[in-house]
């Protein structure tokens, strides 16, 4: 096992009606801003909730956060949020909203351009916030990272040291999510799983079987969730699953990989495909590529996760990995580039994005512009 | 899912050679306490690596902190820390002074007498406090509770609201444990899990996943370390399943039992076992007088963890208990009152005692005095 410090301070407020708690957990004599993505949050009245919770206090509201949150949309709420001498933030929304959130509370307090907060992947300091999550996926609302997009200039950067003082996590309010965004959040979710676990093998037995154990309870409620999405306990357990795969609880002393990710922004980026779509695209890709490498850890995924058990190893990697396509597929995910005209073109702008940043990726740390064009290809 | 709220702010650092972390972690301008049991820390090196960490720091050292830290003992120390201003404690042992140290640091913020804290089963306020953590066992590194004894009157109570500021875990500082440490350790720990997961199914998909590979753990790492104590993996996977066995990552959303801990407290109480020891003997008895409330998770953790799946229910309940005493044998330990001479007598007076409380225990609330003398008996 790897030597590790942890330490999540977030206060994780979870069940049916807990929005309820949020007055209570608001501090007193704040200037606070509360963000929301779309309108959703009116639909499924999430919005009303937190209106009425709010009474008392004086807010402001800044709307339009949109998926792939930008620096551009962003900057608008940090002058807002200055202009009022904004203090506490509550985010309201999926996790794009989240993620916008924390680059505005780190604004806050920073005098210069945001981008350069991301640019430098680390928030010197951040006004307080919290989240009312609706869509589970990101895990923003548990962890101290986001992704921010730059429209200008067609990149997508993380940057980190922003927790939550406190999430809201109703299930109840997810009932109302398309299917699409429910499928993309599943994915999300089981992918940042792989990201920590499909590593190597032998590095920390309690971690490995957390893992397993998320992406298990996903494989299960994934079916259950396409025949009934308003069934309480499937979207609370799909709600958790999404919460503990990013919050750091499997991440201790084992290796990270991420390159699943660091490939799926850039498709984002450069053709905005929703974020867990792209994962789905790119992960059967990666562990094709990377089969020798991950050889071990893949027959253990395969065996425990999918029970795959007989035949040759070669045999049971190629089907452990068309399990996981498959899972993807059976979620209504296209699982191939092509599907969504992502073409040869893009592969090579990945490619040279990868190397002009000079680092290669991975738990072992090999994967440059020329793996991730492998990559690529194979997902074609 | 239970509706819950979850928080645990502890720092965790972990890992060979981290105590060299402490000096970067002690606040400046303290008045510090350094706590300890007996000696044991002065043989394993922790000591000279805790003394050299507090180079320059104002500090007392307080020793004799007890196996079951009695608030005998205990007042003492808070008398010490009054006289000296104390404002930080650094506790540097195993879960008994840790716990032990919990009370210090609540005491040292209360007026009136320590045991009053005990009773009330939760300190308002607390001096923050950390730990170096030697021996694998109570989870209370990582946790707000402390159980405290008191010899005056035989009786072990828990309190609350205490969680470390940080703490330290250096697998390597355990290797000079004595087997039958060890073991109560081991077992501690699998009962620990087990309080928060055999109760009723259908929960949470992912709280039963990762409580069964805590579990799953154990029973692979146990008979290794049986053989060798001083494999670093194999200890630090120990380590971490008895910190993540007891932090509240296991228990979000579910119902939890306790009774074990219930009847074992007032074993060690009246007879001075060891509680790892008394758990090992109550559990398989808990399980067996509780057999048709429990029945469903019974055939899922047998299922599950011990791979028993044919044969009728009741074998293969029968067999499950069976598989659990035995684990607990295998790590040389008794699993029967009648080795340790605990008699009639006794189970008349816990009883008694849980009669005088007037409360039942249990997920279902319905393990009164009597039900405690069924398990009592069924564990002779």
């Amino acid at each position: 096992m790897k030597n590790f410090i942890f330490q999540n301070t977030t206060r994780l407020i979870f069940g049916k009606g807990m929005i309820s708690e949020l007055h209570k957990q608001i501090p007193q004599g704040k200037s606070i801003m509360v963000t929301f993505g779309g309108g959703s949050v009116k639909q499924n009245g999430v919005y009303d909730q937190v209106i009425e919770a709010l009474k008392g206090h004086n807010y402001v509201e800044f709307w339009g956060i949109e998926p792939n949150p930008t620096v551009e949309t962003l900057r608008k709420a940090i002058d807002l949020g200055k202009s009022k001498n904004v203090d506490f933030i509550i985010a309201v929304g999926g996790g794009s909203v989240v993620d916008g959130t924390k680059l505005i509370a780190a604004g806050l307090k920073y005098d210069g351009d945001a981008w350069d907060i991301v640019k430098k992947g680390y928030a010197d300091d951040s006004v307080p916030f919290a989240a009312i999550l609706t869509l589970p996926a990101t895990g923003s609302e548990m962890n101290e990272g986001a992704v921010i997009s730059r429209t200008e200039t067609v990149e997508k950067y993380a940057f980190t040291n922003t927790f939550p003082q406190f999430s809201i996590l109703d299930p109840i309010s997810t009932f109302t999510l398309p299917d699409f965004q429910i499928a993309c959040g599943i994915a999300d979710t089981f992918v940042h799983v792989m990201e920590q676990y499909l590593t190597v093998c032998g590095q920390s037995r309690v971690m490995d079987r957390w893992a397993e154990g998320i992406l298990s309870t996903l494989i299960e409620i994934a079916p259950e969730i396409r025949k009934n999405k308003q069934d309480y306990d499937l979207m609370a357990d799909f709600m958790l699953s999404a919460t503990m795969a990013l919050n750091g609880f499997i991440a201790m002393g084992v290796k990270q990989d991420w390159v699943t990710h660091m490939i799926g922004h850039e498709v984002t980026a450069l053709h905005g495909i929703t974020h867990g779509q792209t994962l789905a695209i790119i992960l059967p890709a990666t562990m094709s590529v990377l089969r020798e490498q991950k050889k071990d850890k893949i027959l253990q995924y395969g065996e425990r996760v999918w029970q795959v058990t007989s035949g040759s190893e070669e045999e049971r990697i190629e089907l452990t990995i068309k399990k996981t396509e498959d899972f993807f597929r059976s979620l209504g995910l296209a699982t191939r580039l092509s599907e969504l005209n992502v073409g040869d073109d893009s592969i090579a702008e990945v490619e040279r994005r990868f190397n002009e940043r000079g680092v290669a990726f991975g738990e072992a740390g090999n994967v440059t512009g020329t793996v991730a064009a492998q990559i690529l290809r194979a997902a074609k």
